[in-house]
C-alpha cells in the first residue's frame, strides 16, 4: 500500500517502464512517507484500438 | 477528465470499439459539461479464462 | 458485464449521474450488444484536492 | 455488483483462476449479502516488465 | 501483490468488511499460492446516486 | 493519457497530495515522453476499515 495503476496505450520499452516504476516509488516513499516495498506498481496497457481521447480511437488517429 | 475504464471480456471487433468511444465520449459531454478533448477512454480488456460471472469463468459457460 | 467505471472530481449534480449513466448503458447496448441489464456503472469520485491534471491539483487551479 | 477486480503479473493457470474467482465469489455472498449472480469478478493480468514491488520490475528481480 | 479491488454501493458494516477482506486474502492464498501479507484489498465504495446497473441509479431503485 | 490511479487509505494531508502529482507526473513526463498536462492523476481513497493488507482491516490494527 498505497497501489499505483498506471492506464496507457501499450508501445513503451522495458526501459522506459522500468524508469517510470522506480521514479513512481520514489515519488510515494518522499510524498506519502511509506516504505518503498509497500508500494506496487502495475502498468495495465491496452492496444491502440481500445484507448481513446476526445472519442477517436488512438488507432484511428 | 474524466476518465471512463471499460471492463470487459475479450472479442469486440474494431469497428464496436470506434462506436463505443465516441458514444460514451459524447454521453459525458452531454451530462457532466466537459469538452470532448478531455474525455479518456481505456477498453481493458481480459481473455473469457479470467472474467467470471456468479463464481463462473465465462470460458467455462 | 461489461463494468464501466467513471474517474471524475466531485460536484456533479444527481440529476447529471442520473443522465450520464442511462446514456452510458445505452452506449454499451448499442455497440457492444450487451443487455442492459449487465452493465453496471460506478462513479468514482475523488475531492477537487485529490484530482490533478499536468501535475496541479484541480484545488489549485 | 459488487464488482472484484483483482491486478497480478501474468503467470497463473486457468485451474488457480477457475478456483479463485469461485472463492472470491463466495467470499462476496457470504460478507455482503448478494447474489452469486450479481458478483462479477475480472482478472487484469500484466506481464512482469509492467508489475513492480519497491521500484523494482518483476522480470528484473 | 496481488491487489484487489471491490467496487460497491456505500452501506456495509465495518464486521461485513472484516469478514470480506479475510476471505478474499484466504482466497487469493488459497488459489494463487502467495503469501496473505502479499495481498491488499482496497473497497471503493460509491454513494447509491453514483452507482448504476441497467442504466437506473441504484438511489432511484 | 496516460491515467494515474493511487490508490490508499485516506488520511493524507492536501501538501503530501500536492507534491505527490507534481512528482508523479514528472516521472510520467520523464519516462513516457509525454506533456504535462496529458496526464492525469486521481488518488481514490478509503477510509481505514475498507482497506487491508494480509487479510487484516488497516482500522483493526
Amino acid at each position: 500500500m498505497p497501489e499505483i495503476m498506471v492506464f496507457a496505450a501499450e508501445g513503451r520499452t522495458v526501459e522506459q517502464k522500468r524508469g517510470l516504476v522506480r521514479d513512481l516509488t520514489d515519488a510515494m516513499v518522499k510524498n506519502f512517507g511509506v516504505p518503498a516495498d509497500s508500494v506496487t506498481v502495475q502498468i495495465v496497457e491496452s492496444p491502440k484500438d481500445s484507448k481513446a481521447k476526445g472519442g477517436v480511437l488512438f488507432s484511428d488517429r
